[in-house]
Formats: C-alpha cells, structure tokens, sequence
C-alpha cells in the first residue's frame, strides 16, 4: 500500500504545480492527467466496452451506492466481479455513494456509525458503514475504491461544515482499517466546504493515514467557479507531490484545463455524457446543439478534422434528422464524439506538460473558443 | 428494364415452390430469400449501419411517407441521396407510404387520382399519388422503389377489396408511365384482401405490366396465420418463377420458414427489432424475454454458440441487468442479437435450398422449438 507503487510522476515543471504521471492498477495503467467517464450503473451511458476502449478511455468510472441498489453487490460478484460483469477489461474506480446519499436519497440520517437512507429507487431502507463500503467495492474489484464521506451542499452553515470534516476523517481512519484487499487502492475524500482552513484540516487530518490517492470532494456543488478554484489550490498545495490528486465530479473543459494547471490528476463528469443525450455536442470552437436549424442542410461533420466514428461517418444533417426523430443511434453517436473530444483534450495536456508548452496550449484553447 | 436483369434463380428444385435466387441492384447484389430489416427513418432503430453489414444485412427498407414528412425529400437530396445520407451503402427498398397512409395518418381520403392524408406528426395535409410516390423514391435513390396502393384493413367488406384491389391496378399503370430512372427497380404490390379470387384478379392484372418483382401487401394485419398462408399460395401460383416475390411486413420466424417453403423470397418485419427493443431475443428454441428473474445470476450468452457480438461479449445476467436500469446499450444489443437471428435463419434456408434438404430442415426448426 505504498503510494509511490500506485503514482509515480513523470513530468513535473519547475515553479508549476501541474505534472503528467501514471497510475499503476490491478487492471492496468492510466497516464494523468486523465478524465474518467461515467458508468455508473455499469454503463457508460449509450456506448460499449468497445467504444470506449476505441476512443481512448483509460478508465472509467461506476457507483457503489447504484450498484449495490441495482442490480446488487451479490449479483456482481456471482458474475465475477464488475469488470467481467460489464466487460470492461480496463481500470475502474468507483465512487462510495457518500455523494448519491446526499443527493439522490429521499431520506439520510448521518450519525458517527454511519449513514442510514432510503433508496431512490424504492424508499427501502437501507445503511451504509465505511466498512460496508470499502466491503461492496473490493467484492466489486474496484481498481481504486473511494473512501465514504460526508459531502455537503452550497451553502452550508460552518458548524455542518466543520462537522462533516470530522465525520469524513473518522470514517477514513475506519476505512483504512478495514480494507482487506491490497490489490486494490483506496483513496481519501477531502471535505471542508468552502472554507480554506477546513479544507486544510481535512486534507491534512486524511493525510496522516496511508491512503493511495486523495481527491477533492464536495465541489461543483452550485459554488462560482472561482471558489472552486480557491479549494482546488488550497487542497493541491498540501497533498504531497508524489500522490495522485482527483477532483470529482468535475466538469466542462475548461474547468479540466484551470484545474490541471492547478495540479489536478484524475477527474470524472456527467457532462460529456449527459450533454451528448440533450443533443450538445463539443468542439474546440465551443459546443454546438444538434437540434439547431442551422444544420438542416449541413454535410460537415460534427467537428471538421475530429477522427471520431461519428465525424469520421455521419454528417450534422443526419444526427440532426436522427436527433428530431428520436432515434437512438443518435445518443450513441454524440456520446462517442463527446468522450473522444474529452479524452483528446486531456492527450493535448498531458503533451503539452510534458514539452514544456502548457501555457501555450491554454492560450490556444481559449483562442479558439474565442472567450479570451 | 427487363425482370430478368433484376432476379436470377439459383437452384429451384423440381416439384417445389421454394428456390434460391439473386437481387441484382443498383448497390450491389442480395442472395434471396432474404429478409430487409426496417429503417423507417433511415435508422434501424438502435444499430449504425456497421453493425448491420457485420450482422450480414443485405438490403435494409426504409420508408417514403416517413422520410417525405421528417426530413423531408429535398432534406435528404440535397445530402446526396438515401445512402449518402443514412451512411449504408448497400441495396435499400423503400415502401411507397401505402401502408402507412392506411395506418397513421390522422384521416385520408382516397379517390382514383391519390390519397389525400394528414400527417401522422403535426397534422398538416399532403397529397400523394401515384408520380409523386415514385418521384419521392427516385430522389431518395432507392434501388427497390414500391409502386402506391390501396391497402384495405382485415375484416373488409368486398366491395371495397374490390375497389382497392381496381385503385392498386390503375395506380400501377401510372407508377410504371411517370417512372425516369432504369437504374431503380420497381415492384407492384398485390392487393385483394383475404379473397382468392381478388387476389388473382390483382396478381394478374398487374403482371400485365413490366414491373421488376411482385409483392404481396394487405397481409399480417390481424387475420389467422392459415389465410395468410393460403393468399400467400395463391399469389405465388400466378406470379412466374422469373420474378421476385416479396411478402410485406411479415413476420415471426415459423412465418419466413412457411412463406419461403411456399416460394416467397423476400421479406421485411419490425419484429425482430421492436421485439428487442421490448426486451425479447430470439434463438433457436424459441424467444427468451430477458427480464426474466430467472436470468439474475445467468451467465450465460442469450444463445450458447450464437457468433453475434452480444452472444460473445455479454452475459444475461448482464442484459437483465441493463434492461431493468434502461441502459441504452441493450436495446442496441438485443436488436443485434435479433437480427443477427433471422439472418442467420434466411442463410440456412438458402444453405438447405440449394443442398435439397428444405423439408429436413424445416422439421429440426420445429423439432428445436418443441412445437412439432
């Protein structure tokens, strides 16, 4: 469980906090920084093991809190564990559900013990201990295994926040004591809201136990960007170099492009995903929305020069009609554009850093969106 | 424009209605019997048109009354045609709007000049007859364009079976009058309701005319398998064996084995992908429904030894799983699956066509099924 086995740094630029390096998992590596789809039932939505091997996903990531709901921790485990159960042969990391049963459980009830909730998919009432969890995600085979926290909205009243910080470290400590499998890495949640001195207390309280990686959670919460900034460089600044840092559920590219200057590593969003099933497709000019009159007519593909399936075959005409008509190839096909488009930006950072050129590349990439 | 140039029979043995035969079309060539998959918008719901050439798709239908109103012709004409469009490149045959005028539409009124209808989507009125069924498929490029007809519904009285059956003929003639391009086929579609006579009368009054294959319309629209079988017969016996024969919209599988054994050689169906869509997969000992409790823990493929690509990367276990989450993923696998059924199944009766051995496998069919 030396975190120098699960991380090791290849470029690190002098006077700059940004870096590429590689993780070292049960089920392979994965070259940071690096953006993980969402899979988290055991699909990444629309798309196959296939696909997203095709478009370069190193890694990806599923729910505990789902999965044990659906289709149940047992039924994963009788088909092999969660790799073989979706045939995904790469690494994955899943999230605990410390976040779903903040946001998804129609009712929670926090003590030091652990969290009681209901289901959302039933109202069935079920409670999840940082041992229970750290249990659900080695009999799933979880690559890396995300500790249970106690994640807070925005805003939040200092003594929640405090308490929550307390909480998510007693629960860490318990977590670590608890896990079995060393074949499998365990990562902290650092919490603290939006206050700079709990982040601080939180990181470096998590930082006194032996965890493989830490990330940075409760962010992305409805907060402004420039305070999500603000906790990313509070929290990068005390985690030690050597350690891979993982900024959850963020975000849109350029949120990946500020927060890896800022020496993020790992990160994991909804958007590409989501945005592709709502017909938004990316570009390096900006987003397009399918839908639009515009592209009635238009033999182009989504991006001119992207080397996608769906650019490298089909025009904007044809997701447009196939969009308005509701076919399903459709969700497919804008999804596989939008992770491809998410996993190129995080291949140009990680060029860029290491030739020395990562401010350049930032330049460029707000150049063409033409923002600034 | 001679039928000759459009079908070669292969190997039609003696004493039997059933044979196997070529398509030669403006895409390419399709070995028959053969069964089109439906892409009413220019989309098989759920596949890419890889995946159906993977599956061994020779010919797709698509539909002109539903491409005229969404996206319109002109939309996919100024996209290079059908194919360019829709990215297939193989044969396509597009039903006229016949039937689906008959179906959908809102209200219609038919008189001997066309029909006139309102849009099954937004209300709006439009005229067809039938030089414009035939302009909109020369537009689309399709390489089997279906003349305009009047399907009746089952039960109907005979006076207006009879009347359909004078309307198809007299729209025939002027289908064949208004056509331009020889490189396109055209096929008639016989009419007659369950009526034997009826049916000859159609059958012969449009072999008159030059037209590349017959079809038979009006049938698989409630009434007993037995009397579809017998106007199946019945139009088989009075089309000659130069031609092709094509049966619409029909069916499940005993269907195709009935039809073929009683000389049909073309097909098309929504079954097998709205079955799969609906969570239904077929194999060789009858259709499974994956929802099934039964399938939890299974895994195994839908069908052991199936060579499709769901049956060699996903277990039901898995696709259970999906279904119940809604994944999107599964409808695409199950449609896959389905489809890489039934053409694995018009491939046999090829294979047992030419090797004199129909009725041996026509009994394991049933034999597997335990159905008799």
């Amino acid at each position: 469980m030396n975190s120098n086995q699960t991380f090791e740094v290849f470029v690190s630029p002098e006077g700059a906090p940004y870096r590429t390096g590689q993780l070292n998992l049960l089920h392979g590596t994965v070259k940071t920084p690096c953006f993980m789809p969402v899979g988290t039932l055991a699909s990444v939505k629309a798309v196959s093991p296939d696909e997203l091997e095709e478009v370069g996903a190193q890694m990806i990531l599923s729910n505990a809190y789902h999965l044990y709901l659906r289709p149940g921790v047992e039924v994963v485990d009788a088909l092999g564990g969660l790799h073989s159960f979706m045939g995904w042969t790469r690494p994955i990391l899943t999230d605990s559900g410390g976040f779903q049963v903040y946001s998804l459980a129609s009712m929670r009830k926090i003590t030091e013990e652990g969290v009681l909730f209901r289901s959302h998919l039933d109202g069935s009432y079920h409670e999840f201990t940082p041992e229970k969890v750290v249990a659900i995600q080695e009999s799933l085979g979880s690559d890396i295994m995300m500790c249970l926290d106690w994640c807070v909205g925005y805003p939040a009243p200092y003594e929640e926040v405090e308490e929550a910080v307390r909480i998510t470290s007693l629960w860490a400590r318990r977590s670590i004591a608890s896990r079995k499998r060393d074949d499998l890495k365990l990562f902290a949640i650092v919490q603290g809201g939006m206050d700079r001195a709990l982040r601080k207390r939180s990181a470096e309280e998590l930082l006194e136990l032996p965890f493989d990686g830490y990330a940075i959670g409760g962010l992305s919460v409805g907060e402004p960007h420039e305070l999500m900034l603000e906790m990313v460089e509070e929290v990068v600044s005390i985690v030690p170099r050597s350690l891979p840092r993982y900024l959850m559920g963020v975000g849109m590219p350029e949120d990946l492009v500020e927060a890896v200057r800022r020496g993020v590593d790992m990160f994991d969003c909804v958007i590409p995903t989501r945005n592709a099933r709502n017909g938004m497709a990316f570009t390096a000019t900006g987003s397009i929305n399918i839908k639009n009159a515009q592209f009635e007519r238009d033999p182009s593909p989504i991006e001119p020069g992207c080397h996608c399936y769906t650019c490298k075959r089909f025009s904007r005409a044809y997701l447009r009609h196939l969009y308005k008509a509701r076919e399903l190839l459709v969700y497919r096909l804008l999804t596989i554009h939008n992770i491809y488009y998410y996993m190129r930006l995080m291949e140009a950072m990680r060029t860029n850093i290491e030739r020395g050129t990562f401010e350049e590349f930032r330049r460029e990439f707000y150049g063409m969106r033409q923002v600034s």
